[in-house]
């Protein structure tokens, strides 16, 4: 750590002075500090985010609060989360290479972490809300998944190293607590910090916190989620953690990794599609979302497709861990037993992401924290109709996720979903 | 841990010197040394274990090898699972009060737990190799396993803590490792360190290790083993590991201690008691085992049942934990939603501790360290009967364990097993 000097945050103002003799950072913008140029951009529920132009070259800043910014003080949240955030950000780097920020500097006390500028990247959350039809997207956040989460398990890594990389990431309990509460306890009860667009959305509300099915399903994912120590997750895969253009697909925001199941990041990244999806009605002002409609369920088929095809690649060619290991299949002439056990394996991945999505649309509904995709939708009426047909999907694929058996009937559902009008 | 010199096995003759000034040794047992008497009685595949009589009292004194007794120094194993050990058996005492032997003194550096010398207790393998219908031992078992489990895991304990025991246990890499070998994966293909009895099995182990659903099963189950953190196990929970007179039932030998499924503890009990039953007939000389075995049978049932019972108790009146929690279900006039749950939870332990117990049977008959229950069969070919109907019936639990729906089947299965004569 070396670093003593007690934690204050940075502003605008004090951004040269405090950074401005780090060569990570001088050597890449510019060493005239004078010259540089500061702003404030975060815009997540977290952290503070600077952008400083140096004349020469640009960085981000990014630097963590010892409280929740969304909440304010009350709400407090230690620091090292930015050394979770650094790790998972250097061993997404290495598993799925040029698919994050690149680093330049990490200071653990300040809870800084100076990182690449991505310009003209924006924000894939905002880009869908815009109606933009990014062309690779679903290509490659299939292959991220697929690459991070099949190279942190115990399918490739070795036992000793995996294992010790999960004592590392357990001591990231309060931000596994946050996910604990807000996505899979909070939307189900009377949650302190719950909000809902009310009074439209009451009914169903009421309806959802008073199934008892979709409480006990949404608690067995809860407890997968707490105890299914498979591989090391991103933890807050949504459209919001994903910078694009439409050439590049960047990941950032990696402070809530630890080791949980790998349907956990899959299974989010396809909910805050789907929610993009029931959200579109909301964004028809200058003409029919139609399009992006489709689209926006095509990039769904071609994430899970290109995740399927990624994992099966690496189950044939790098499996080198404990788990389905060689020496009982491929090395005594029997790959189609190793074939069968990755049937079984993208299987259980299959149903358990299901859960994952339908507990995530409705924390984003129900919860504290809510998505932009719906949040931006004006009229409220409307909004609620939007954020109706989600709650109801969300329900659906909770619930009766051993049952479903593709993402024919699952985007079957959607449609109908999202052409009901009556709450 | 404050000792620094280089560790040392004991022996009998330099253990009176060497322990004669512990306080937590010498008030128990009498502080002349000159009259301690020392034997070293370790029967284990690990460790020495000396009984030391002082005249006064006696105490146990275990120490760890740097190596695997069984197999000897080619095969290293750490020092620090005395650590483990000592951890784990604290906690089991916290958790399942009179159940584990009380502990006098703990040296990491010299791997050293003293502990209460058990007496007249015997190891339970051996008194049912002796044919003894110990009357306590179904429910005691069921219970410790109940309470252990279910206090350890995150229905009881606060999530931080659990995760920071989690992050303590993770560094048992060595004998999960054991585990992780010669239970799941070893006894499926021709590994170094596997024997059988030969040539008589000879057909039936080349059948198994070529059936495909079984070793997809059994990589399965040790993909559970490895990721599913969800509570701290005994780890080794076999027959071997229980003392036991008429009236009393202590566990030991807590070493394999580490965050594993509750299933995995239960399971391997239960295949012990079934491998007792499936060697019975092996130890006919002086008299029918009939009873014996209608005894044995009856131990699981009640184990079961009390497991069940025990568990649904606390469940009901412990569940304190983030999962499941009383807010979602008792608190809001739900309490039918937390039986839901419960017996979600319970048929889940249920399908795994199948599958566990398969493959328990499986490497103890196929693997390295085999049980005394079959190896004190001197007539070999009753033994490979007896081992047979064994393996059949591990088999059939293991792959078939999702259909299985109570130990009625089971137990229609294991009794005509054990009477089929042909291998």
């Amino acid at each position: 750590m070396g670093e003593t000097k007690a934690f204050e945050a940075l502003t605008p103002d004090t951004l040269p002075q405090r950074l401005g003799s780090l060569p990570a950072l001088k050597d890449r913008i510019g060493a005239d500090t004078t010259q540089w140029r500061v702003r404030e951009v975060g815009d997540g529920n977290l952290n503070l985010v600077f952008i400083v132009d140096g004349g020469a070259g640009s960085a981000i800043v990014k630097q963590a609060l010892p409280y929740v910014r969304l909440v304010g003080e009350s709400w407090p949240l230690p620091l090292k989360r930015t050394f979770f955030e650094y790790h998972a950000l250097v061993r997404e780097g290495e598993r799925a290479p040029g698919m994050v920020p690149q680093i330049f500097h990490f200071d653990a006390g300040q809870a800084i972490i100076v990182m690449e500028f991505l310009s003209p990247h924006i924000i894939l959350r905002r880009a869908l809300i815009e109606g933009q039809q990014l062309p690779k997207i679903g290509r490659d956040l299939g292959l991220f998944a697929a690459r991070t989460l099949f190279r942190g398990s115990d399918f490739a890594m070795e036992a000793r190293k995996r294992k010790e990389d999960l004592a590392l990431f357990a001591d990231n309990v309060e931000l596994c607590d946050i996910t604990e509460n807000l996505v899979f306890s909070d939307p189900y009860y009377e949650a302190k910090l719950n909000h809902h667009t009310s009074p439209q959305l009451d009914g169903l509300v009421a309806e959802l916190r008073a199934d008892r099915d979709l409480k006990v399903e949404a608690q067995k994912l809860k407890h997968l989620f707490a105890t299914r120590a498979e591989t090391l997750l991103h933890g807050d895969l949504h459209t919001g953690s994903v910078m694009v253009t439409p050439q590049d697909t960047r990941v950032i925001d990696s402070e809530f990794a630890f080791y949980g199941p790998i349907a956990f990041d899959v299974g989010m990244m396809l909910a805050n599609f789907w929610m993009s999806y029931f959200s579109q009605r909301g964004h028809e002002a200058n003409g029919s979302r139609d399009a992006m409609r489709a689209y926006l369920l095509g990039v769904v088929e071609e994430i899970w497709a290109t995740f399927r095809d990624e994992f099966s690649h690496l189950w044939r060619t790098e499996r080198s861990g404990i788990l389905y290991q060689r020496a009982l299949f491929e090395d005594r002439d029997d790959a189609l037993g190793a074939e069968q056990a990755l049937d079984h394996v993208l299987h259980d991945i299959w149903v358990d992401l299901l859960g994952f999505a339908g507990v995530e649309i409705h924390r984003r509904i129900l919860g504290l924290a809510h998505n932009a995709d719906f949040e931006t939708i004006g009229d409220v009426e409307l909004r609620s109709r939007c954020e109706a047909s989600a709650l109801k999907f969300g329900r659906h694929l909770a619930v009766n996720r051993r049952h479903i058996h593709s993402l024919v009937e699952v985007h079957g559902l959607a449609q109908r979903l999202e052409k009901e009008t009556v709450i």
